[in-house]
């Protein structure tokens, strides 16, 4: 308590008074009780960002699927595991300045998973599972009247990057995406750097491959800026 | 090193110049290169059992696929992802003389699971998988002519443990079968207890429910007696 006390006095900066919103980790999608859908996503930089906004002086709501990596210190933290439960913790927290979403939601679940073990038929084929698809939290929130002043999503893309994180800032109406190419070669997912493109209305700007610790300090001066 | 050198001389026991054979964990099948199916396995019984086959003196080869509690000292440790991976992890392995199945596997893997990241394709219907049945390890290994004198799988259930359970080890071929009950309300899931029911030959053995480092002392116990 001591030590989140002397934290708080020493955050006091230029977010203080500020409310930020932030998702990370995977989310994970059950198929049955011992199997289910995961995302990649060790929340590495989700949990960064988080403890950069904090160390700012904001007041952080922090939602994680389950991540790898610990929560930060000095952030109300809400554990979640699906994209359903994910969406209804986001809803609940709001309003907020600004809202990250860095978490690795699934587009889809599996309807009516349920309480029994799946078992081989013998068909040597896998039981048919329906899926529906999850909200969209980035989108939703991006289109809420009282949507935060500045909503930033991600984009994970392996493929044409900029481009199709251009393509995700629009659809989803969201103001700024952070873009970073996850092939496994790049050694991001799961690593300790990031190479971040930040799209927004004026274009992209390539951030230098930097630790991710470094990304986050990075964009939570951009987002201090534009909530000054 | 000099704690693992006086493990190995406190070590010195029932099990001394035997090599057994653990797997442990889940595995997870990749779908695209942000996105797997996995099985729900903290790796924590399976990580005792093998800490306790080390301190009762055996050579100990611990394949294991990503779990959440770290491996233990003083095994040979072969890290996995898939269940094809963990399939050739184990015959590399052989020969031994018991070989423990305590990994989730996977039954199935996604066909042609590609470098690049699947998109929502508007129509609200996720894209289309082709799944294949994965090898079955435990089967395998029990119908080798030069098979381990004593095989033993693990049988997670959710309805009808011990007939399930007793069915699988006929399936199987395996000596034993260690079978549970994996429904969420028993806690035993990512849980510390476990309650195990032995089934053998002879017929199911109920084991009360206990801690799974009790488990894995008296699987090792029993192990050690069955190879004297």
């Amino acid at each position: 308590a001591i030590v989140d006390a002397v934290a708080r006095a020493l955050a006091d900066g230029p977010l203080t008074g500020r409310h930020i919103l932030i998702t990370s980790g995977p989310t994970h999608e059950p198929i049955d009780p011992v199997r289910y859908i995961a995302n990649r996503s060790s929340g590495a930089q989700g949990t960064a960002i988080a403890a950069a906004l904090a160390g700012m002086g904001a007041r952080v709501t922090f939602v994680t699927g389950p991540a790898a990596v610990p929560p930060p210190q000095g952030v109300a933290v809400v554990r979640v595991e699906t994209a359903a439960q994910m969406a209804q913790a986001v809803e609940a927290a709001l309003p907020a300045d600004a809202a990250v979403f860095a978490a690795a939601v699934a587009d889809w679940h599996v309807v009516g998973a349920g309480a029994s073990k799946l078992k081989k038929d013998g068909s040597g084929k896998p039981p048919a599972l329906a899926f529906a698809e999850n909200p969209d939290i980035l989108k939703t929130v991006a289109h809420r009247p009282d949507r935060p002043r500045l909503v930033i999503g991600f984009a994970a893309e392996t493929d044409d990057v900029v481009r199709n994180a251009t393509d995700k800032r629009a659809r989803k109406g969201c103001d700024w995406i952070l873009a970073n190419d996850v092939r496994p070669e790049t050694g991001i997912m799961g690593g300790t750097d990031n190479a971040l493109t930040l799209i927004t209305a004026e274009g992209a700007e390539d951030w230098p491959r930097m630790t991710k610790d470094q990304a986050a300090r990075r964009l939570a001066h951009r987002i201090a800026e534009a909530l000054a």
